[in-house]
């Protein structure tokens, strides 16, 4: 079995890499970008270049499905780079395909807020994708830049789906029937994105669970096959948005970046302005032994549990991270 | 034989692209910056995308040696990127690696002034390679990018060769021996860079000839002769400067970028500031068979002959474009 992480959003560093080999995790898609511009963007690719030079017996660069399974074979973690906003590539539509040739492989196409090609979940209108969105969406259909919906709205994500050629994802988030936060999804968007061939990853950031940090891993796992059900049992993986170390000040970036001067809490609130602590049967990537025994018990059968532990998103990785097809 | 032309920087367009089919060019290492910023050379990476998606039967990105190969195979011809100068690099030695994932095969450490790396050949002091200068040679030799000395002073240039762990290059230039300009190259540089494994690429940019644009084939051609003895036969290719289909303006930007606000002629004069013609016979990229011809009639065996006109530059390709072995 592959074990693929398709949602991390670390303090990075050695001791994080380690738990990565520990845990056994074979790739983990590590967000890069919230608010940066390009050129800020790039800066971060240098950083994880000095990561991958530094410690090359953790981790390596990861750009296809092959790179999972050969970081396995090695004993290494293949790591993948994404957006969770398109600020990176500006207002310029020929940056998609410079962003993909320096590794980026999933972008949504908005954070919380309107983006120049679709609307975020926070907004109080939904206008769908915009002009610009749906020429956005043709080019990393054409280069192989998969479009993550996870932040958006319901009716942009629904157009998204529609529109684009290949299928698209939602790397974090969780059935809005199971705990409805604004972030989770309706039973309409779930339903189109497995139908198109699409993939949810389950999300464990404690906002985004019933009970928050309090959340047992049986009602997760019963949750699981609830969506499975839904969805189909090869369209789910894991995205745990995990956010291990990180200072709260970067909390605060993810959320207000530059476009705004006052504070927005997002999830959170004043008094709970800074990252929750994680439920106790997943504090990190050494636990992910925990949620496909959970899943096992529940009634996944052990080949079901390994698509959701990470055959499935390799399985996208292989079909969504090349150029189009003729 | 595979024909590659190991410079250029013409006005690109599909007529241009025919040309290079109608020669048989199997390659081209195309100039993309002179003194754009990083943000400035993305920008002529992204006109090259649509070029590359625009003329497919034409034209493809080269990358490795055997892009080459394929390009031969399909009938196209393979575009490698450089840069006149380390501007895109910035002050960041990040960019070096950033540079090479974007498919930046050949940077040279100076245009005609100083840089932060090393000195042009166009300033009273050579000081040679700089403190970063030695650190970027490093990064350059670790992810496999050329270092290319073509404008850069004497004393810069032998201790680039020296200091590098990996052959350099000089892509365009000719011996001074033979016509003295300021660009031209001295024997002391010719040597170490033929005892080094580097290489050098012949230009037909009239200011590099004896007799400018009248010079005469057989004269350039006994002068490779001259330097095949003097490097091996197996340093030494083409880099014809090619500059095709260039507005005046082109040459102005080349000259003096944003460092100064006064005209700087070059190596032409005020009464000749533009592009000087090409010699008579070497037009454009329909004319290196006349070339081809002209060094069989010196002396050159064929397997010479095509070592200059391309199949030295491919084996250099196949050791010098990767990252250094463990």
């Amino acid at each position: 079995m592959h074990l693929i992480d398709n949602l991390q959003y670390a303090n990075w560093s050695e001791k994080i890499f380690r738990q990565m080999r520990e845990g056994g995790v074979d790739a983990v898609h590590a967000t890069i970008a919230y608010h940066e511009t390009f050129r800020e963007m790039v800066a971060r690719i240098e950083e994880w270049n000095l990561w991958f030079e530094r410690f090359p017996d953790l981790i390596v660069p990861g750009r296809t499905g092959d790179d999972v399974r050969r970081a396995r074979q090695n004993g290494r973690t293949a790591i993948f780079f994404g957006f969770q906003n398109p600020s990176p590539m500006e207002d310029d539509i020929g940056l998609v395909e410079i962003c993909h040739a320096l590794g980026v492989r999933f972008m949504q196409l908005t954070y919380n807020n309107q983006s120049l090609l679709a609307t975020g979940c926070y907004e109080a209108e939904d206008t769908g994708v915009t002009r610009m969105g749906r020429q956005v969406i043709r080019e990393m259909n054409r280069v192989g830049l998969v479009i993550d919906m996870s932040h958006s709205a319901e009716r942009s994500t629904l157009e998204a789906i529609e529109i684009s050629e290949r299928p698209i994802a939602i790397t974090h988030a969780n059935p809005a029937f199971w705990h409805p936060a604004l972030r989770n999804k309706s039973d309409d968007v779930l339903k189109a994105l497995g139908q198109s061939g699409g993939m949810l990853g389950f999300s464990f950031y404690p906002h985004h669970l019933k009970g928050k940090s309090d959340c047992t891993l049986q009602s997760f796992c019963e949750m699981v096959a609830r969506t499975a059900e839904l969805m189909g049992p090869a369209q789910i993986g894991i995205g745990s948005d995990l956010c291990q170390d990180q200072p709260d000040t970067v909390v605060e970036w993810m959320r207000v970046g530059r476009w705004s001067k006052q504070i927005d809490y997002g999830e959170g609130s004043a008094k709970d302005a800074g990252f929750p602590p994680m439920p106790g049967w997943f504090r990190d990537n050494r636990d992910f032994a925990n949620v496909e025994k959970g899943l096992r018990e529940v009634g996944f059968t052990q080949a079901e549990a390994a698509g959701v532990m990470g055959e499935n998103w390799l399985a996208f990785y292989d079909a969504n991270f090349g150029p189009a097809e003729g």
